[in-house]
């Protein structure tokens, strides 16, 4: 199969009469894929047992006509009312006690029997349909999982099995969790609730197993579907579609026992984001499986936001590249004509509603075009990071669980804060990155791993960072690492606790800067090569550097000229702790620190707006060239030469990119 | 009877003994009428089916000793407790499932048989008590009607109903409202539920299904009263207080069975409104019926606001004159005396808790001697303006759901926010407006109508616009009209639609405008006779002229050089269409060039907080000048003469108002 | 026994073998109380009926060893599980219906029997425990007493019975609280139902009895533990921790019974809070029983907010002589070490988590020091204030009620707005002030009362403040003081209504002044001996002075010369009526005229951030020099010798203080 390039279609939104030529201007756009009817459960079973396939046979017949074949989605994200009218009981309650709205989707509670088996029950006669169908090639389960909590009786039910399961003795629970605090001892497991808003007021222990309970029972969920398509076919891949930096759900688990994952890539959803959130999506998807992804849903139009702004000329194909070259191995545009009616009227797709071939389509037409002639040099090609970043999810819901306002914790930060800061200062400087989990992912093949605000700490992660610096490796970590155990209980010794001795300090107190206060932190040249002044925002740790160097000391606050930031060699390594919410700036001169000491090397010089990445093969490189901005962008190729693989022409001066502008570029070994 | 002038009165909230002294004080202050019995159900039938009207019967009889008649409330708006007590399901339910509190008003089901049974008793007891009584000359229906939906189960069973009379076959509800969109197309009416918030997880269709469904029930509730009413008296008038700009309801179809529409006016509530949508107020309530109406409530005093001001002396008497000026042929002001009580003690009266009169009631009885003076030149005068405005409910209703957030929708924009565009300009010209209703309403007799965002289009619509261009109309369209059905559904053809050759253009794309984004438009001197530059907003569309000329070109933006706004003749008339919000001074600009073509003609030249409208009689018209402002006003005659009601003087030079200033001038034609 | 001091203790939440370094670190640190078991229930009773002393006896038995005494906390504030369990019915019903959460504390409803009956067993087993225990010196009730409302069957029962035995009859309660309103006047007792949100649509009348039923409810649900405990012990205290401006409970009636009041005092909690309302706290504390209250709990470290800070170093200390300096004779810190687990994980000690003594253990441990020198001569010496501000909680709630838009009023005002700028004037000053209840405390003995804003009057109120001016007491009160009676119904007469006599004029007009407007109002030199400016914010009254002189005039606004504030002499007193909310600076003018003409002596002269108290013996007095700063203070001794009671020295000429540096004087008479 060539290179998967798509797009999502839902031919029953349509009269039968458009499909032949939504097919064949498909086919002149160079489609191959389309992802199917993944909301139609309504239409494929109307009624109870009822199944009716004649119109997606009909469908699937006439894009594979045109060279066209389907990812099927199960249609479960949305129960068809003759389920919600006669179970009225699958819909999710709320903490407050209210039930989820009828009539639209992901208002189904995961652990309902009934959900499940009317859901098992589709997929299977579904599958039993297509899986012998040489145009289906794969799977989608359901749609965009979210880690709604549910509050039903089955949940309970659910939740005190699964407790039980894990404690074993409530003994064990109480002491583990530290219910005698305001006197919450059980004393049979049937006293447990599942914890209710607001969650500040509630155990912090039981807030966290109840986040993992509930991502769970979305994976559970995700498992029965997985079983059913696995007992009837391996040819065919199965996927789910994620959603990048959503955080709700264990996307490690989630991918467990995927084939691949997909994502949904939305680059103007929302609020204005930053370029380097954008390309940490991308990193994220891929370090999931460490493995090659597909994107499910790519923007091709506006999207349902309030004055959602179009893609400017050129940006689908930016978007596309971008995904390419951070990995991605199958390209499904969102969606194919802007659907007429119902919640997403105006999410829109290639085509306008009235269906008729304008700029964007022509866009797609051409980047197809142009992918023909470098997808054999994509062939087998992975993107293989020097650096990593710690990415646990238990990590990330007890950390916005520290005592919330608003979008903030304890620490007045935001989930992807301290990330951000590591993250963006590696992606400023064109390095690569790959998210690992330390609790099952050796890291030690990496040049340095960032762990930003690691607060969850256990035996096996000790162990991992541990045993990674004394063979040589880089670590670096920021605020609250090692401050807690898995139980979210905070650790009886003194900070940062178990790995004090590799850090080399022990943290003498702390403070909270509240609101916009913020403290200057000095670097100290000896050990970074600069020094230069940089701020620290929100939290200021009062270092005392037993074994460690001083890397920056407090310029101002209350803790001034007290150490800051510390680098302590230990075994073979360096270990790097940095006692404030240090920003960026702060960071990228520990990168710069990096690539002059040759421990990594970026893929181009960097520019504003101006992103670079690498796919490696056994013997030579393609590297994307993206320019992100309006205005034309230069960089010197620093000696080096590369092809330029439209044009086939050499380039070795500078790579110049117009307006939106993508080079592809052969880098030999 | 001579023109009603008057204020709301509960003698039931003072003792007895103060009420001789009370009438003789309206009598003073030169009053004809007061509303009555709107919130006393639990003092008129404190026990189920027991009747008390004595008290009643007395305050009636020692007011008209005084000159005094009356107008009575129907008392539905507030259930008694004991009503609650019996029959808690009287109370609505929200979209959350909670009830609706006990103990206050407007907390009833329009639905529930058992409330509508219970209103109609008290109804009849009170018109068989006063339908023989020459002090009554009519009933206001309930209080300031609102659209708050019902979740209750006997709303759910009326909206099936309803929703089957209006479809027949479920076959064509799913087809028309796109229920197939996230699979829910239905296979038995009682699997419809109503959509629950959020609603933009909820199919657009039904959601404005709902919204028709609610307003109909509240017109129905209200007709129930009516028909009792009607049954016994045809001699008493029927109205209702309506509220403005208030747009939950249909209020077309609620003023269709009245005799008149009375207008709750409160210029000071809530937060400082501009002088325009204040206007504007008025000139919808006249439209409802193309009838003088009546104000039933006239702010007297600050209303129930976070530190509310006090209206400045000569503001009663201003507004008391604009509202006469806009149409209204009575005036009530609210309230007489400032109830000591309640929820509304601060919504001020004329009198102060003290009952003693002071200023603003000196202020209302010169008022009323003047009046005296100006009547006889009042009678039979109406306002007849040259310019309409469509106003379609169903089209806001619509409006406001296009994927909103905040008070704002997908373009945007509130509900008004395109009206009030092209409102203010017609307004700050001294161009009188109708507000009209293009489904029923004939447009043919205005020399230009103005469609703000008419997004809504079916075939009557449609016929009425065009055969109005056609025969020598000029109108003028704001982006998105025509781009739905009348299911709030997105047309299939290229937009602007149906119209498309009416306007003599095809849009090719569209963009939203984030934030604070704006594009300056540059109008073409041929067209509009000036060149200049105005802002728009929120949203772009590119056009592509097929037959109309450019009327405005974008300067800026990614559009930059593409047409904005065109110009085109068809038939004996002008089509211009507006592909962006354009700023007011826009519009002032188009307002002009009717004016300068002669097409229209303002009623005096225009000032900044100069308000002027004109009353109409056979051989003569009755010119209001109107200062809002806290400076002197002075504008110039334009070689016209007036006479001066109040002084019986000549005007012919200029026209002076001191601060808060009205003169009321005769206009001979 | 010595003066109390120590630290709150929960040797439930730690292994025992820490226990004894715990007793041992607390000997050291100069503790010789605690207080324990506050929540501790599941563990005293972990199932119904069956109760474990052991472990709690044997912390009390090694703390005594260590000469540590302790106050035993009843343990109601958190139900355990298992009767939450098995009456779910215990917790709380909010105004939606929704049920308080489970596993959390303070969700309890207080008028639930079977809860009540709970609570007497746990607290008469540990009584029956404990009251011949010579280490246990007394008892705190349950926890932070807050006044949340329950709706369930149980207290609406409770609020029909509460509202029955006030009036008696339902044709009182129907006139007296005005229920004709909006026509809900009750036929039945059992119509009446609490008024649900939002209370502006309910009747103020009810939503103040509301109030009060459950404030009531609060305070009988506390004195159900008191009859208990003195059943069985008369030699043990009973407390209760208070919460300084908390203002949802009627403090004066929870304090009532109680031996004395004890406060929990975190400075550093929520949003920055300014010098005055921390010292009023205190105030207002001391003043429930005018009598010495203890500190329960002492902020001794970061308390759990978003990016908390760190008490800097002194300011603990100074927390400490400030609150003794305002009239504290026990201080015990919150609390002892850090809890690593549950909902105040956060909520910073003494120690940190990892237990280790440190920083904050040195300061309270050397304050303990310094504290045992003066503790000779702060005995038997109290504070006494020669101005007071009157404090009524039903006034509070009427005031908060009247039209709230966030936590504005209709005057747009909060709760305690006009109560600080009066006391920040007097505190500015260093003048010390008491409040007092005028309904049932006589205010003779003062030299000056305040009267911010009361509302509500009523005759023992009117009486009470007529007699104090007659007898030549100086009286200041500010707008809306006499509007409204107890019932919350504003008075029928003119305002100020009965003590128009008193102040000598009458209120001819008012208006609110919304948002940012302001009104000057130019203090008339010959009474106040300083001509200044001073800005009015909010409200503005148009005073008429029948018998008084003008204090001020308005500069500006619409009532620019009329008079804003008056002076009247009545019988041997003064009477002031100021009719806009002024400034502090206002007041400020007020104070140095009473000073001035010899009414009142302030402790020391004044300074920014500079606080001076003096707690007065039978022959002396010790004056307390606070810098809350973070620079050295230095004010002049105006001619005065003090004794430093750290050093024995004499001081004479300046009082010199450091960063956060506190003296204590002895000042002869």
């Amino acid at each position: 199969m060539s290179f998967p390039y798509g797009v999502d279609y839902y031919p029953e939104h349509w009269p039968e009469k458009r499909w032949l030529k939504d097919a064949e201007l498909m086919n002149k756009a160079g489609f191959n894929i389309v992802r199917l009817a993944e909301f139609a459960w309504s239409k494929l079973e109307p009624r109870r047992g009822e199944y009716h396939f004649d119109w997606l046979d009909k469908a699937i017949e006439m894009l594979s006509a045109k060279g066209i074949k389907a990812v099927l989605g199960t249609p479960t994200a949305a129960p068809p009312p003759w389920i919600v009218k006669s179970h009225p009981d699958v819909l999710r309650i709320d903490g407050y006690g209210r039930r989820a709205a009828e009539a639209t989707r992901k208002n189904y509670c995961p652990n309902n029997p009934v959900y499940i088996e009317f859901s098992k029950r589709i997929v299977e006669a579904m599958v039993l349909q297509y899986k012998s169908n040489p145009n289906i090639v794969g799977w989608q389960i359901d749609n965009e999982f979210m880690g709604d909590p549910c509050y039903c009786n089955n949940c309970i039910e659910a939740y005190r099995k699964w407790l039980k399961a894990k404690y074993g003795s409530l003994e064990r629970l109480n002491e583990e969790c530290g219910l005698i605090f305001w006197g919450q001892q059980y004393s049979d497991w049937d006293e447990i609730f599942p914890p209710r808003p607001p969650l500040t007021m509630q155990n912090p222990s039981l807030n966290l197993e109840w986040r993992r309970f509930t991502s769970d029972s979305w994976v559970k969920y995700q498992q029965e579907q997985v079983d059913v398509i696995r007992k009837h076919t391996s040819r065919q891949f199965i996927t789910h579609n994620f959603m990048g930096m959503y955080k709700e759900l264990d996307y490690f688990k989630l991918a467990e026992n995927l084939d691949h994952v997909s994502f949904d890539y939305y680059p103007k959803w929302g609020a204005q984001m930053d370029l380097a959130p954008l390309a940490m999506c991308h990193d994220i998807m891929r370090s999931l499986k460490k493995r090659p992804y597909w994107i499910m849903e790519l923007q091709s139009g506006a999207v349902v936001t309030s004055q959602a702004p179009i893609p400017l000329p050129g940006q689908i194909r930016l978007w596309t590249y971008q995904s390419i070259a951070r990995g991605a191995d199958g390209i499904v545009y969102f969606r194919w004509r802007t659907c007429r009616f119902g919640a997403e009227e105006y999410w829109h797709g290639i085509l306008d509603h009235d269906g008729v071939p304008r700029r964007r389509y022509a866009e797609v037409k051409k980047t197809s075009e142009e992918l023909r002639r470098i997808t054999p040099y994509l062939e087998r090609s992975i993107v293989k990071p020097q650096v990593a970043i710690t990415l646990v999810y238990d990590n990330i819901w007890a950390w916005d669980m520290e005592v919330p306002r608003g979008d903030k914790n304890y620490y007045g930060e935001s989930s992807w804060g301290p990330t951000l800061d590591c993250y963006g200062a590696l992606y400023s400087r064109n390095v690569m990155v790959d998210f690992v989990e330390p609790t099952f992912e050796n890291v030690e093949h990496y040049k340095a791993v960032f762990v930003p605000s690691l607060m969850l700490m256990d035996k096996r992660v000790e162990k991992n960072l541990r045993s990674y610096v004394e063979k040589g490796g880089i670590l670096i970590a920021t605020p609250r690492t090692g401050a807690k155990n898995w139980n979210n209980v905070i650790i009886e010794d003194t900070l940062p606790g178990c790995l004090s001795d590799v850090f080399g300090i022990e943290i003498e107190e702390y403070t909270g800067l509240p609101g916009s206060e913020r403290v200057n932190l000095e670097t100290v040249g000896t050990e970074l090569t600069v020094q230069n002044v940089h701020a620290g925002r929100n939290w200021a740790e009062h270092l005392v550097l037993k074994d460690a160097n001083a890397l920056a000391y407090y310029q101002t606050g209350s803790y001034k000229s007290k150490a800051c930031a510390s680098m302590n060699k230990f075994g073979k390594g360096v270990a790097v702790y940095v006692g404030t919410f240090a920003e960026k700036s702060f960071y990228e001169d520990l990168v710069d620190w990096l690539t002059k000491k040759g421990s990594i090397k970026p893929v181009l010089p960097c520019a504003e707006g101006f992103e670079a990445t690498e796919r490696i093969n056994s013997d030579s490189s393609v590297v994307f060239a993206l320019n992100h901005t309006q205005n034309s962008i230069s960089v010197k190729c620093s000696g080096e030469k590369f092809k330029d693989l439209s044009t086939g022409k050499e380039v070795n001066e500078r790579i110049n990119l117009a307006s939106f502008g993508v080079k592809v570029l052969l880098r030999q070994k």
